[in-house]
């Protein structure tokens, strides 16, 4: 469970509480508002923060997502992001699937106020809303915690064995599609695709939001950061091998180079 | 729901606001210990208990289920009670069934300190568990309630709301996507990226199939189109936009190169 900006130190204990309600321990959070470790979240989780362990802070929610496989967004409000809609239900049993793979799964929450924000949403393979009433749609942080917590431990103990549509695949963890995000967008920049500034975190989201439908494997990704090395590489005709081995892209080079140049 | 001997007036407002969030709208209230109506009720529930309509009050738990046809009562604590004890799935599955069938359903909730006593669970068809970490098993009331909620609906509603997110979309042509592979692998030829020949159409194939998964939009297919044409061009500070706006490429050019570059 990674919470980002979440404002109200006692929101964080009564989420922390009803994580390990349902035996959940990896609690991570991304710049919480009134700092930590916190007080009022260690009295408002009413001993659940010292069972808990480890919470781990964050500065990016990159960071915070680097090693997992999977990761779903929360949200209430509909978003004009391209991105598959799942239900609590829906999400909770993929994770199971995928743990059973020895993947790991995050969920993404949002600060009290508004949520999370649309950068977070991107990063996340699918946006999880709980159906609810909708004359009457607005849940708490912890709340919203609880639920997912429920349909997890719901769904692990009634052992029911759930098998999910993209399992067999060694996805990859979500650093790494950070990485290639973040080589692309710097070619962008200086290919001059990125513009006007003002658009640029727009487009920046589209582009993410392309990627992260597909669900890459490790091994896609690999490949695509190969391909934006290749295709900002001078064509071969132009450059000798030897000249351009010398500087030292650390991937993409392709194995014929040699014998095509020389 | 029926509240038996609840203490805060505001643990009152959170449940009757987690009941309306799933659209529940029946709330009885036995011998609440800080009286009714209750002004720190209506403020903790955020404006559901306007909503609720009336609140039924009674002296009696007897009372409060008289025109109810099943009653189940939630406990945490395992009593020596020979009683079916169902989870809140089995609980809500049997529910909906019996209110097709024109039955009308209650679940009994103690109060904060010590939940219902053994007179009240003995009312009861059958006891209701949340199935939690024994370790860490006490949830409150609002969350209980939450949770009932939740399945309820969840049960009820059949929910897989929207998937609708990617089919609303504006899937490309498939010519549009096959337009998109034919220019990237030219450029991947050209930088010497799909080599050796032997292995060229497996590579092929599977970046194919990678851009294939993300069930792209016309809109991102020109989006990749223009990505791969501007990754190939010279970074922008070598070739003055004249220049390169001269060599002519069919599609591609960001809209802002000109603004950018002259």
């Amino acid at each position: 469970m990674i919470l980002v900006s979440p404002q109200l130190g006692e929101n964080v204990g009564t989420a922390a509480r009803a994580m390990l309600n349902f035996g959940l321990t990896d609690l991570r959070l991304v710049r919480p508002r009134d700092g930590w470790p916190n007080a009022y979240a260690v009295k408002a989780s009413s001993g659940a923060m010292e069972q808990l362990g480890r919470v781990r802070l964050f500065d990016r929610t990159e960071d915070a997502i680097a090693d997992l496989e999977r990761v779903y967004a929360t949200t209430a409000r509909h978003r004009d992001i391209i991105k598959p809609t799942v239900t609590p239900q829906t999400a909770m049993a993929q994770a199971r699937g995928l743990e059973q793979e020895g993947a790991r799964v995050g969920i993404l929450f949002g600060g009290e106020r508004s949520g999370l924000n649309n950068d977070d949403v991107t990063l996340a393979h699918a946006i999880l809303t709980v159906p609810v009433n909708p004359a009457f749609a607005s849940i708490n942080l912890a709340q919203a915690v609880l639920l997912m917590g429920y349909e997890y431990f719901r769904q692990t103990t009634n052992a029911e064995p759930h098998v999910a549509a993209v399992l067999e695949k060694d996805l990859a963890p979500a650093g790494e599609l950070v990485g290639f995000f973040e080589q692309l967008e710097a070619e962008l920049d200086t290919h001059n695709f990125l513009y006007p500034p003002e658009k640029r975190p727009a487009m920046v989201r589209n582009i993410r939001n392309l990627f992260q439908r597909a669900e890459l494997t490790l091994q896609e990704v690999r490949t695509l950061r190969g391909i934006v090395t290749a295709l900002v590489r001078p064509p071969r005709e132009r450059v000798p091998y030897k000249q351009r081995a010398s500087r030292g892209g650390k991937s993409g080079v392709a194995p014929g180079d040699a014998e095509s140049d020389t």
